[in-house]
């Protein structure tokens, strides 16, 4: 008799334990609730020991699996709950490649990401923020708000086409607006994504950004992406007064450029969810640059049932001895 | 030879003679700049005459028809800028039937009242006023904010499914919301839109409103719509804490009804568009209910390019001999 997985979890995402039992209720499932955020694995020195010791696989936060890449004894497979794992890729490269395989988290995040996105460009051509205030003042005037761009009027550049970019250029494009996909490599035909209204290179990025109204940049942090943004890139949006999304990583660009693009006029505004240093410091210049929306890193958060579902396909993948999908590229960074 | 009918704008919708006129470049135009919006039909007795004695087909805001509805010896069709059309009805009502057609402006409204919907349900749903005003207080706090429903996960409920509800409805399906359409009447098999998931009819609507987490009302001015959602229809949503979006007629629902249903709970928030006075008056005590939000009548502004596209098709329908779209039924009121 193939004798079951031991699957730990360990993660702040409360409820995912829960989740997950739901969806295979005759798995052998530990449960550690990781609660210390602030440095280390967050949880005792027992739990670490009984991972180390029992889990065949692991579905934990990043930390948690950083404590135990060395020393694992059974581990097959860690599942990361977050999407951006460029940590724990640093930690490997620094070290040396675990004996497990380690997955991100996939497709938990895409929808909510796609929303957040929508949500802004939408809430900006609205002006939703400037009829708040009006209504505060108890003022009817629709003069200066009657002028709207519908969203088929608008082009968007997507940075990034992995899973979360191809999920927000096909949202994008079924909702009307040009979609203009940025990639590191040429795209196979087969690969496309239909709502997508041209493939570009990175390499012609200035190009594409003086015909974007907005930019969106979903890229993972890697030495390619670090610094792409950075300097007078965001000059070639000066005609368009392109608003610049960042859903990905902090450090595409950093904040001296950003604050140069806006203050230029170059960029016509941002909506900011990461940053090079988070939580952003209260005395970043971010949050009060005009036109520029800063939220706390929360477009697309891990939920319980999401995260639940994501890790559970890949478990039926690993039961069958399936490839795996998600599957970290420590080579590549993400 | 037939001879060229004589077309007069009368319109303060800027642009929308240019508009035309880029359509249907060999047709006689005749453009008047209306200015005066505030009492008559606002423009000069001259050019009154002119559209009385020369007009066969006119473009115009609704008090220049009005002005000329039982003394234009020529006209054929009158065409509104406008979609809301109840003054017009009422006039036509207390005095007599015109002797030419009359359509009301369709079409035009239907994506920028859609965009308008899903802004409002994105920007309650992403917190988009709350993170506004962390970040004025330079704030980094995710905890509030964390949770976030899904479009897929919510149900909407959409009064009305003339053309803008039915556009409205089909974008609300179309990102994964549950949609429930509510008639007066039941609508045939071969009338109904893919993405409602369900039809009811208005003698039901207690227990849809009972379900939905939104309900939008794109009901015109009728005796039958007037004050329908008034008095304690709203109770019905206290379990659901439904939101209320207007962007049809003010009157569907009175003042009072509003802020007793916002005082009681049983609305989780209104985005109220349109108004039973408009402006609305500084006295209102709309303008600072808890979760409400109010605009001054700008869901759907009639731009001229949308306009002119929309006038031009009835206008070849005209031309060839066909019926026009959206004539207006005096009798049912729009």
């Amino acid at each position: 008799m193939k004798k079951m997985a031991n699957v730990f979890i360990a993660t702040c995402v409360s409820g995912l334990s829960d989740a997950v039992r739901k969806i295979l209720p005759s798995t052998s499932i530990t449960s550690i609730n990781r609660i210390n955020k602030d440095a280390g694995p967050g949880i005792t020195h027992e739990e670490v020991a009984a991972i180390e010791k029992h889990a065949d696989i692991l579905l934990a936060d990043v930390p948690v699996i950083q404590a135990v890449a060395h020393s694992a004894q059974k581990l097959k497979w860690a599942a990361s709950t977050w999407a951006g794992v460029e940590g724990l890729v640093k930690f490997i490269k620094d070290t040396k490649t675990p004996s497990f395989t380690v997955t991100r988290m996939g497709g938990a995040f895409n929808t909510l990401m796609c929303e957040y996105v929508l949500a802004n460009i939408l809430a900006r051509e609205r002006h939703v923020l400037e009829l708040a205030k009006q209504q505060e003042a108890a003022t009817w005037d629709k003069v200066p708000y009657m002028k709207y761009r519908s969203l088929s009027e608008l082009t968007v550049c997507i940075l990034g086409l992995g899973e979360i970019g191809t999920a927000v250029a096909s949202l994008c494009g079924k909702l009307g607006m040009k979609v203009i996909g940025v990639t590191r490599n040429p795209v196979a035909d087969d690969r496309k994504c239909p709502e997508v209204t041209q493939y570009s290179l990175v390499t012609d990025l200035s190009e594409v950004l003086a015909v974007s109204d907005y930019v969106v940049s979903i890229l993972p942090s890697t030495p390619q992406s670090r610094g792409l943004l950075s300097a007078d890139m965001f000059s070639h949006c000066k005609n368009k007064k392109t608003v610049f999304i960042n859903i990905g990583r902090g450090d595409v660009v950093d904040e001296e450029s950003i604050v140069k693009a806006i203050n230029n006029g170059w960029l016509g505004g941002a909506v900011l969810d990461v940053f090079d240093q988070e939580p952003l410091p209260p005395t970043s210049r971010l949050w009060s640059l005009p036109g520029v929306i800063v939220t706390p890193h929360l477009a697309g958060p891990s939920t319980a049932n999401q995260c639940a579902v994501s890790f559970c396909e890949n478990y039926q993948r690993f039961v069958k001895g399936e490839e795996l999908k998600f599957v970290i590229d420590f080579q590549r960074g993400y």
